[in-house]
């Protein structure tokens, strides 16, 4: 299975990492491949990389860093969405974000960051989550993978 | 053919229907899944189950309840978007959602619902719509779907 | 491979012809059928047809009209994100959407158009972008090939 995950939707990002890890538990070999807002994902949440251009540095302050920052695309409501949802996720026992990306490195999933939108977004290798064999690679492998894969999601 | 059901944006539910229902008239079996904001479709234009805690009665007012109630991602200009595709749709014999939902029906498409998101927005069992073999179940279930299937959609 | 293009956000646009282009490289045989909002990258920047109900005549002042008009999900910022993600664009030597759209035509990616999509938006067929064998087909041709197809994916 291979998810190509474009956004970066706290919501999105929960079902692709519930879709992920389930196809894990099942068996699959799966990778993701993070492109676009879903690259800021991949972000730690520390200072930029020293040595950046100012354009890429305001992207930087703009884009949220890491599974925390990132937020949900519908009851927003400044904030206290995210909140309730957290809430309520942890009462009924679903893990958060960051639990599932642990999850996910446990199960195996394979991560693999979009060469083209870190360069566009500033991104810098070093400013990228502790992840193993995390790859950096373009849309040629993405598209191999999912040529050889048997279920391709875009989210 | 497996679709994700995500998205509740009318637009998107129109798209994901008018796929389904297509698939199955060319001879596909074919499962929706309904996940997240999707799961707000299959609710029924009720009042709410008694006994939900007052944060899931709080999803319940704001979260749409049924086709009738969902919204366009675009052009939505406080209803009129909708007003003015709907009229626009049934001038050109283009069939509105709960008649997609009907055609659906009768064309023996699949629908799931996923217990987790349920569970997240307190929507339960007896709230869903009326459709045959309508069934609540997890990712594992979608993902062995998806890996059985031809195709796979997330919307 | 089969791509849904649904959506008309610049940056889902420059995801879906990265991958087309990308997996026609690859030797892959693409299609890339573009319903609802996604219908709006292929219309001409031109003066409408006449004979247009007043509807048709809104939806086509409301909708952008080909590549250049689309707009971000993120970083709107009444347009600077647009114009800033061009800058850098150029900068690192990405090609702009509607230059990917003329590496689409040369490696042969096919372009298919909702019919429902454009009847509903009243945009007729003269009103289309030139390219080649660009056909105008129904839901059931993009079923048709999504079930042949190896990857689809709904963008």
């Amino acid at each position: 299975m291979t998810l190509c995950v474009f956004s970066n939707d706290l919501d999105r990002l929960l079902a692709a990492f519930s879709i992920a890890t389930g196809a894990a538990a099942c068996g699959l070999r799966v990778s993701m491949f993070f492109t676009f807002w879903g690259t800021t994902v991949l972000r730690r949440d520390a200072p930029q990389s020293p040595g950046k251009r100012l354009v890429e540095r305001m992207f930087g302050w703009m884009l949220p860093a890491g599974p925390r920052q990132q937020s949900l695309s519908r009851l927003h409501m400044g904030g206290i969405g995210r909140l309730l949802i957290g809430r309520e996720m942890k009462r009924k026992g679903i893990p958060p974000l960051t639990e599932m990306i642990e999850m996910a490195k446990v199960s195996g999933v394979e991560i693999l960051a979009c060469s083209m939108s870190m360069d566009l977004m500033g991104i810098r290798r070093e400013e990228l989550l502790d992840y193993p064999n995390l790859r950096v690679c373009g849309a040629t492998q993405f598209v191999d993978m999912a040529a050889d894969g048997n279920v391709t999601l875009f989210v």
